[in-house]
């Protein structure tokens, strides 16, 4: 596989198609799209009022890869910056991008004054587990997820 | 035991005090007051920039409850609405604060537009797990966290 050159930067509104997209193409891949509901729309509207942030990885004039988080809160820690989704497209793996674009998250959250990072990872996931061990990362295995959800607002 | 008359109102800075000694009681209670590093000013300047918010209880001129919750996102859904944490004193239990406290969260994660509602719960909780049942909550088993700390930000 040939070694392919990219950037990461800070995405803006004109990459939310790009992410919405890398969404899709997961959410296909696991057989779940029915389950997929948020629109181009809904992100669009979303993050003009800041309810998350991303960074795109930009290879040729392609974005293959992108991580979207949002700031949240440990009250026992303080300011947190939560990883809800990363990204990077099948042919572009394998080179690199996903440490650099996890390492650029940190450094995103570093920047913002943040005590910690967190994000959640499936239990049978060993590669992702096996990566985020190379950060000597906290695995807790003692949480659940709650979930409500309502209908869908406009 | 006597039916106490309590007022579920948003917290403001002026209450981060109070929010902030529900939590210490209930780091002091599970012996973890070592993992409780967040200050009181911590509060405040993160309350100020917008990284929660909260809601609470007030019975007479006590504070004996609290709720603190910030916006997220969900890739797949859009809007979500994140309780971290939500602490009734133990001397006020059993009279329904908890119901209600919970209830006004979810009435405010639908006032915001959320698709949803999240938080966490211990595996071993028992009681949590048997009140968030009779909400039909959807409880996930099979995500674990990920964290990595930072060194003490100023």
């Amino acid at each position: 596989m040939e070694k392919i050159n990219f950037t990461i930067r800070r995405g803006g509104a004109a990459d939310l198609p790009s992410v919405h997209a890398l969404v899709h193409e997961l959410a296909r891949y696991e057989k779940a799209e029915h389950e997929f509901t948020a629109s181009v729309e809904d992100y669009r509207r979303d993050f003009e009022a800041g309810y998350f942030e991303t960074l795109v990885v930009e290879a040729g004039d392609k974005i293959v890869g992108m991580a979207l988080y949002y700031t949240s809160y440990s009250t026992w820690k303080g300011r947190m910056l939560y990883l809800e989704d990363f990204v990077v497209k099948e042919a572009s793996r394998g080179q690199g991008i996903g440490q650099a674009l996890f390492d650029a998250f940190l450094e995103e959250a570093r920047q913002k004054g943040c005590r910690l990072a967190k994000w959640q990872v499936l239990d049978w996931n060993e590669p992702a587990l096996n990566f985020y061990k190379k950060y000597q990362a906290v695995i807790e295995k003692e949480w659940w997820n709650g979930k409500i959800f309502f209908k869908a607002a406009p």
